[in-house]
């Protein structure tokens, strides 16, 4: 994995010579943009890039593993918003010295995914070179009814929910993952979605996200987090909590709602997927993690650190 | 340059893979593809792909031309189209080993363009790594009122123009153009464009573009060809003619309209760059250059042949 820590000088620069524009409602640090065009639709805008030697190996994973995951990660973060996505743009760079079926392996993993979600391949880019598999996908998507979902709106006394189970991703998750995106629409149509984040950078940093653009603290009961059975399969020099807290690219939703709407949700458990309540947001500024005994320790944010 | 054409294979794949779909009236195949949304609106999308050592090296530009680059080429899809352009998503993969102040001046070279032309950058994915400089932009635009305009519009009788002067764009030029965005959307107020695209690949060649589209032949008068400075400072084997022919990277416009509105724009010479009228639309299919002599040879697709 990418050691991104070199890059938050550069994007603090980037957000702050990114000027405050009318057709830009929602930009950098969010999950996606948001643009409102000048016919007053919004639009949401996500891009990704992935490339060789940092985020895969073409000895560990399937170029169609690759291909799906580059239009995955972006779904996930149209989900985050509560967002339909609608079309990608495939733009990538093929080693010439590949197998000739490359190009069409990495695209059919595009294309089935894309065709799972109803997204159009829009067009893109296409190049060979001397040099590594790099592949970006930018997404077009559109805010459901009840508009995008932000990180920015979460309020005391809501209730924290995570989706499925957390941890291990790196065991293969992080390849094969659903993005999330019938689930955020399917609970914005039952609840009033007040913060939401696709799990990336790891539970508790994306937790973090959610406490700083929002302005509130968190409670979190550990006992509650669940935990996959890969994060109990690795045998490391972390607990399975501590991977369900800080490993990324779980790609499940983490999510705010009133104490009403979480109860709810508790009881009807209205997805596929299992809903789990963590904890609770606080006024008190800080993000605190409250064992089973009661003691209450400092939970930083922990895992990756990266954003755009 | 690179050789591009071992992608043609692969490109016709995904051409035929592309499913005819109800939201995206203009696919594949054209400057930008278009994207009708759900809500009615139609959104115009293009990308492009910089790579070091293919479409640029460090020693022979400075990075803020790159970045420049990376954005303007999609102006120039958008120009095309006389569309809009509103936001750009840029994903840059950064050599670890590159100095300290690269990332800021790529990104310098990018905005500037950016605010030249009131296009927001709206996010993007920001990664560094063992490997060369990769940047993709990927563009959001708008149909100007009258709608998008294709390649495939050109009608029999119709008068083909070029903005500018062609060839020798290597000398500096296809670093340092002005995508012809105003110039695309003021000829759009004046005259009725029935097919436009912007020359990246070459005049012969993109003019063959809008043939093949068009279902129509084309004769082009070589007296009339606006051969730029730097294709007769060129000393090499080609003749400025030839160099104006088949350079690509001009990234001028080449259009036609009808002979009314032909007349109108050689009279009234709207634009800041110079037009010129290069030759007519037939309706025997085929290419041909027709010299003062008379004499009329095959015009063959000269130049880059390369799509998406």
């Amino acid at each position: 994995m990418e050691n991104r820590t070199g890059e938050f000088e550069y994007i603090d620069w980037i957000r702050q010579t990114a000027k405050q524009n009318p057709f830009l409602p929602i930009g950098i640090g969010d999950d996606t943009a948001m643009l409102a065009l000048q016919n007053g639709r919004q639009t949401l805008l996500a891009a990704d890039m992935l490339m060789e030697g940092v985020h895969f190996t073409l000895e560990a994973v399937t170029p169609r593993q690759i291909g799906r995951k580059a239009l995955a990660v972006n779904l996930s973060d149209i989900a985050a918003m509560a967002g339909h996505p609608r079309a990608a743009l495939v733009s990538v760079a093929f080693p010439q010295n590949a197998a000739g079926s490359l190009p069409r392996k990495v695209h059919k993993g595009i294309e089935e995914l894309a065709d799972q979600f109803d997204v159009v391949i829009a067009g893109g880019d296409t190049n060979s070179w001397n040099g590594p598999l790099v592949i970006n996908v930018a997404v077009i998507g559109e805010p459901a009814e009840h508009g995008p979902v932000l990180r920015s709106g979460a309020r005391v006394g809501d209730w924290i929910f995570v989706t499925d189970r957390l941890g291990g991703s790196l065991a293969g998750k992080h390849f094969s993952f659903t993005p999330r995106v019938e689930e955020a629409l399917q609970l914005a149509e039952c609840v009033d979605l007040h913060a939401m984040i696709d799990i990336s950078d790891g539970l508790a940093a994306d937790l973090h996200h959610i406490l700083e653009e929002s302005e509130v603290g968190a409670e979190i009961d550990s006992a509650k987090i669940p935990i996959s059975e890969a994060a109990f399969s690795l045998n490391d020099s972390l607990s399975p909590l501590q991977h369900a807290l800080q490993d990324g690219e779980d790609f499940e939703l983490l999510f705010t709602v009133s104490e009403v709407d979480g109860k709810r949700l508790v009881q009807q458990s209205p997805l596929n997927v299992s809903l789990t309540q963590i904890g609770n947001i606080t006024r008190e500024t800080g993000c605190f993690l409250v064992e089973e005994t009661g003691r209450k320790t400092d939970l930083p944010a922990l895992g990756w650190k990266h954003s755009l």
